[in-house]
């Protein structure tokens, strides 16, 4: 498998295991994807799918997808505690491997016209994004599913596919392609959570540290330490050990070290090839090394 | 793919293309094995292949390159730079993912007692071997393809398969399993050969060092600079970070740093896990929350 694309919906059923298990299947029968996960949640009444797989086969699945999730999910009846406007409510398209953005885009642009063709607004997001007051999902989101009526009438909010039409079973979908994104976690031997929140301020970018980085103080109550809480939203530009190195050195500032880290859930191949480089030293080092490589292709 | 077995037989011939890929081909035309590698040298008049797949699939294939090696090449005619005492010299199993070291060597052995059964004499070595003294393929192939006729008479040199009959066609083959090897080489910054030497014996098994590095102190001349160049035998008990935070230390007690290093070849994906744990101090980071590995399953 040369190329490969993830995809990862969020729709509006975390409760009726019946409906979810029919969206989940539509995902299984599609030929050339693989199903990672996927994980529902009661309160917010919303479940989040995992796969991947070439492009094509991706694009086909998430059609297949969204047909069986418009079918069993009506917003009429929606309620929950997570923000959302659509049944089918966001539908990001990541690059993993042998995939640049923009091949992303394409993706998510087709799947985007296809569902325009159902009927169902579409908002380009992210990398896909027409506007930029549309490149963040919570901008596009605001005023969730009972918004839409009224965001209909606006010419600031036209689709950008399908009818400018409030769409009452289904409301709108979020569609665009996005960096694959890195949960990582950096535990501090203190309790003192003003140590953690400086540090986060220091690495993330809304108050002047790395492009790439939203960062959080968070206590870890249980284990008397405090944890620098990560998303890195681009690990090419903005690599890993740059900004562990940053956490370490504002760390010695107090006098505190580094206790452990965690990388959260599923990290691409690519985002690990800077950490060796930079701590190995191994400046021509490539992934494609990696015996296990061979087999992907 | 569950589990990946890897095969990196040494033949006789590095010189007669059309015999080179004659049996370049049984490979090649063995279901389910993936051929990564093959190099020749006309000097050493040897070729080296590199393949792997499911165990079951990369015996068939090694099963049908023998057939074809001991086809195309006659020791008796064969010269070359490179010891070797077998028209297919050496067969080195090497488990790359979800196989253990005992599931290689049983595929070493299923492979020896076919080759036996051909009428060619096998001794097993590394992790396959059946005495100490065949645990080393040097000791094993001392005196080399001429010295064959006297071994055959020696009890100590019964083969472990195969008749203790002189071969002159094919001579012998050694088989086995052993972990995968691990070229790495750390550059100074110092054109002082007696540094690298002196760094290269403080981490080498034989001088008091690691278990699982074999290490040389060389000059790269045109880079004004010298390099330790190493072969780690086991990156599982003697991890790359180890090793290379050893060199580190050593090298700053002549005031020395390391200008770079190299990982030469292919390398595992489970080679890597520990320099993750290590430096990124992720101490629960496991390589199967790569996203492609999923699709290796």
């Amino acid at each position: 498998m040369k190329k490969v694309l993830l995809c990862e919906p969020n729709i509006s059923e975390g409760r009726d295991r019946n409906r979810i298990e029919r969206v989940v299947e539509a995902v299984r029968r599609a030929p050339g994807v693989r199903l990672l996960d996927y994980s529902s949640d009661a309160d917010h009444n919303r479940s989040v799918l995992t796969y991947l797989g070439e492009p094509e086969a991706v694009l086909e699945a998430t059609m297949a997808m969204a047909r069986e999730a418009f079918d069993v999910i009506d917003m009429r009846q929606h309620h929950g505690h997570h923000p959302r406007q659509g049944a089918v409510d966001v539908v990001p398209f990541v690059p993993i491997r042998g995939i640049e953005t923009p091949e992303a885009v394409e993706v998510a642009r087709r799947f985007g016209r296809y569902v325009g063709g159902l009927g169902v607004p579409v908002y380009y997001y992210e990398e896909a994004a027409t506007r930029p007051e549309r490149v963040s999902l919570p901008a596009i989101r605001k005023g969730e599913y009972e918004a839409l009526p009224a965001k209909m009438q606006d010419p600031a909010w036209t689709p950008d596919e399908g009818p400018s039409i409030f769409n009452p079973k289904s409301g709108a979908l979020v569609t665009g392609a996005r960096f694959p994104l890195i949960a990582f976690n950096v535990n501090l031997r203190t309790a003192d959570l003003a140590i953690a929140d400086r540090i986060a301020k220091a690495v993330r970018y809304v108050s002047g540290g790395y492009r790439h980085v939203r960062a959080l103080g968070i206590p870890l109550a249980d284990q008397g330490m405090v944890q620098v809480s990560m998303n890195l939203t681009n690990y090419v530009r903005t690599p890993i050990p740059r900004v562990l190195e940053t956490i370490r050195a504002e760390a010695q500032r107090y006098g505190v070290t580094v206790a452990g880290a965690e990388l959260v859930g599923p990290v691409p191949l690519g985002a690990l090839e800077e950490v060796l480089r930079a701590y190995l030293q191994v400046h021509e080092f490539s992934m494609d090394q990696i015996i296990e490589t061979a087999l992907l292709e």
